[in-house]
């Protein structure tokens, strides 16, 4: 095989109450790359579409370059390689673009040199991606991209990744409104320090969504869609912000908060047609102050990345 | 019926990682209480046996009697009680002591009239018990005391409380050396701010532990009875913490953490025969620095308070 292309899913990062240490993945939108051996040493990004020219092309400045470099020094491989990125989501939007590039870039590599590493060992790399697009190797994006599903970062050092089983009729809807929150800056704004009062409140709320999830029980899963200490400050970079969640909630949504960094805004519902509703009442809250928006719906996606072709 | 007899069971408290939002109930110890009634108006304590003559007799000044009282209260009835109350584990433990005997006296007191109300609603009336006793309502004792089994406190206003499966194999081990805390001493020395780095720590320990619950997983549940926030301040009340903390790992113990605001020591363990020689290796921990102690080894008492005669 001299060339393979990969899928890998966007992310929901944080997921309301679990800052930094939940995320889940969805089916649609994802990143594509195309990876392809080349004689030449060392990697080149031949092309990116869909970024609007926004992204470097230097690999060692770009999220899915730098990760399959750091993968390559990892096995001690100099295959030369040459890559098309086909970004399918937009950038700086809260659904962990930079994430699904580095990982779909990571999981075709592996799969190009015939799987010298398993799945899971993958992640470090996909972080090395997320370091250089963020600032910090936060893990909330990069490992629900890499294993599907509902993911908890139990711990960062040792990296203690835990997948959690959800319920099969659960949808995520995502509206990313057409305005740009830069991720440094929304990391920037948050406080140091947290009362001991609002830490109960969202361990509470961590344990009640964990809980809901895996009994499943809906009703707990909304109750605990509560965040006490990110939405409230970064919440304040997004317009309209509260009436948007209202809308999600009028229309059935289980609950709703920021994506990730945001801007993009997510919401969980019980059945994929509440959360079609769910996403058009959104739509709608945005565009009465003339923003338009983008939708998606999708079920919790399963599997991760896969190989298209 | 005009006279009966409850158990109430002890409860470990915050459970390492979830101050505040998770306790569990044990089989062994618990306070009874036998509640009678009386043809005089009001409700009076006749005796109290095992607490050495330091709790109030007056009822108003008493846990099991103050929850009582707030309990006929509000079904409005003006029926007289006596009541004598059997403590059957040590005061200021760390234990839930108080908690057990309001929650005995308020489940006798309901059973005696045909269950006007049902058992979950007698958790406001408990928590009055436990105001009088720590100065704060907090449910992390009541609530598993009164439902059995491991309990989340999801949120406290409203007050949403959530019952965990633990796996059937699962043993806890608790340790009381013979010194005492105040309750309201080991609230004190708290601080009032969590970092955000260690907030998001804990968080990550509150949601493994549950996952690690529900699959079941031990070795998850052990990884995350990990405490950054409590533990490391309360064990300084407690001397040789560290000590017999390690005594219990090396005896085979997923975990080892304070019981409530102690100075009782639990641990948690895949089997009875393991609980029990972590519970040795503890008391010999204990007993090289001259401090006597009791050991309780129980499973996950799973039914609360029960009717004895």
């Amino acid at each position: 095989m001299d060339s393979i292309k990969v899928f890998a899913p966007a992310t929901v990062a944080n997921v309301a109450c679990g800052f930094d240490i939940f995320g889940f993945a969805v089916d649609s939108p994802g990143d594509e790359i195309i990876v392809r051996k080349s004689n030449l040493p060392g990697v080149r990004i031949k092309a990116i579409v869909g970024d609007e020219g926004r992204l470097p092309k230097e690999a060692e400045r770009n999220t899915a370059g730098i990760a399959i470099q750091t993968y390559l020094k990892h096995i001690e491989s100099d295959q030369g390689l040459e890559l098309i990125l086909h970004k399918k989501m937009p950038l700086g939007s809260g659904l962990g673009s930079s994430a699904a590039s580095a990982v779909a870039g990571v999981f075709a590599i592996n799969e190009l040199l015939g799987r010298p590493l398993k799945q899971i060992d993958l992640l470090p790399f996909a972080m090395e991606g997320e370091r250089l697009a963020c600032g910090s190797a936060h893990a909330d994006n990069v490992a629900p991209s890499l294993m599907g599903g509902f993911v908890v970062i139990r711990s960062y050092n040792p990296l203690d990744i835990i997948t959690i089983n959800t319920p099969a009729q659960l949808f995520a809807t995502i509206v990313h409104p057409e305005i740009e929150v830069n991720t440094k800056d929304a990391r920037h704004i948050l406080k140091n320090e947290v009362s001991m009062k609002n830490t109960i409140i969202q361990m509470g709320n961590v344990a009640g969504l964990i809980a809901g999830l895996m009994k499943p029980d809906y009703d707990l899963i909304g109750r605990s869609m509560v965040d006490v200490i990110i939405e409230p400050i970064r919440a304040i970079l997004i317009p309209e912000f509260s009436e948007v969640k209202q809308a999600a909630l009028d229309a059935g949504a289980l609950g709703c908060s920021i994506s990730g960094s945001g801007p993009s805004m997510f919401a969980l519902s019980r059945d994929q047609p509440t959360a079609l509703r769910v996403g058009n009442n959104m739509q709608a809250a945005f565009h009465s102050v003339g923003i338009g928006s983008e939708l998606y719906v999708s079920g919790i996606n399963q599997e991760g990345p896969k190989v298209l072709g």
